[in-house]
């Protein structure tokens, strides 16, 4: 059986369904892609020897997403039981689950994970780059869907892309008044005199699954784990730093701007270990 | 002969194609959709009795936001044929063919337009929205695509949701430090003390090819017209506004907040009624 499927999901408060399909199966026809718009949601799940990471916490963020973006609310028990089938099917070892929300449809696609272990041991360097927005603009402006995990990620893309040209393999957002956001597609965890912080999610920020679960497993070991606003100043500051991720996991982080940050081999091979194991 | 089509259109030095087909014809898969993201660009062209209206500075805007986006270089000699094709084949009276560029191919939808003749005549209630946005983020920070006319338009569309939520049927966006940009499908001409003014292309957001259309009308009918960096504040000065774009043509606004702007219905219907001559 193949190892890249998908699911065509089918909602209806009459008769939902759940129909195994090819990943090659057409998604939108040529009409559909030309009033899409990039209006949908999506979320990117883990699957670890058929076991998927952190369901819950990716399909409750879905959720959020489609109301944020007036999408119909998706019946979270008919996606268990999507994410089940889809796990139970995975590829052995490390697999990746893509849901995809929009106003054409719904589907799940499945397929293995790239090999991550080099990046994970290796690390990247990361250059920071503004995202335009102030720290006050997600509260002040919800039609901004700063929360919200959309199909609209060309700048999340294009940020990417502005990194390699500055010889950097990925990006931290910052506000326009200087604080730290995210990375395009991951969370930024930072080590500051032996405290583990990440940036409040209030500032428009996605909640971080691999980052909760990272917080959990460091508070578990003893470590103090804080929410903060902090300012890009304090990147510099950092004595070990992490992009966590659902697919990726945790990745060090060897340079910011081009300064380098220690990493801490040890601590990270630990904390990837531990999201290597199966996750509710 | 369908008055709904599309044309696939294959870029290669070898040897391009421009393959008609059905706008029910599959654009992506599952599997494209999955990885999509909302990166490509699009345009949307108007076609009157056959003729595609300023073909050539869509065109040119399509090139720029593809290049913007790390999009390969559409060959517009192919694309002008595309759209010499499509408009010929168009509906008579009123059609618009819709051009989008994305990783996953090429095509040109074409199909009758909308009757619009109701909204340029009673015009469109605004309210104005923060695009989150200072006025010095564009040139700041490329990434951000603020000048390219992107499949990403989940704000966009998210910004018209708030405007019917508050009773409204349009929205003008607004600089965080309170300038005047855009509206999220259309440009914007305010005339203040008998002048025509339209915000600069150089704050971020897309060159209006209607707009450029009209000043040049109203150029030639004598009016002064200008390009500025308009305050919010200046909105309520204005003694007309208009949204203008491609397939609506010229919409007057009969209010901005709740706040009544007057309307030059003798203007707007000459000004439409040039709109809707064959421009190149």
């Amino acid at each position: 059986m193949s190892r890249h499927f998908a699911f065509l999901v089918t909602e209806s408060d009459a008769a939902s369904a759940i129909t195994r399909t090819d990943v090659d199966a057409p998604a939108l026809t040529v009409g559909e892609l030309a009033t899409q718009r990039g209006e949908g949601v999506f979320e990117t799940i883990a699957v670890i020897d058929g076991h998927p990471q952190e369901a819950g916490a990716h399909l409750e963020r879905l959720a959020h997403s489609a109301a944020l973006c007036d999408l119909p609310a998706p019946d979270l028990g008919l996606w268990r039981n999507v994410v089940a089938r889809a796990a139970a099917e995975a590829s052995p070892g490390e697999a990746v689950i893509k849901i995809i929300l929009c106003t054409a449809g719904s589907w799940a696609t499945v397929g293995p994970a790239s090999d991550h272990s080099a990046v994970r041991r290796d690390g990247v360097r990361v250059v920071t780059l503004d995202r335009g927005y102030d720290s006050g603009a997600a509260a002040r402006a919800p039609w901004l869907l700063l929360g919200a995990k959309t199909l609209s990620y060309a700048v999340n893309m294009a940020a990417l892309r502005e990194a390699r040209r500055r010889g950097a393999d990925d990006a931290i957002f910052l506000t326009s008044d200087g604080y730290v956001l995210e990375a395009p597609t991951a969370s930024l965890i930072l080590r500051i005199d032996g405290r583990f912080l990440t940036p409040e999610p209030s500032g428009g920020i996605l909640q971080g699954t691999t980052q909760l679960s990272a917080f959990a497993w460091l508070a578990g070991q003893g470590f103090d784990t804080a929410y903060g606003r902090i300012p890009a100043s304090d990147l510099q500051a950092s004595d070990a730093a992490w992009l966590v991720s659902s697919s990726r996991l945790a990745v060090p982080i060897t340079a910011i701007d081009g300064e380098p940050i220690p990493v801490d081999a040890a601590l990270t091979a630990e904390l990837n270990a531990h999201l290597l194991t199966p996750r509710e």
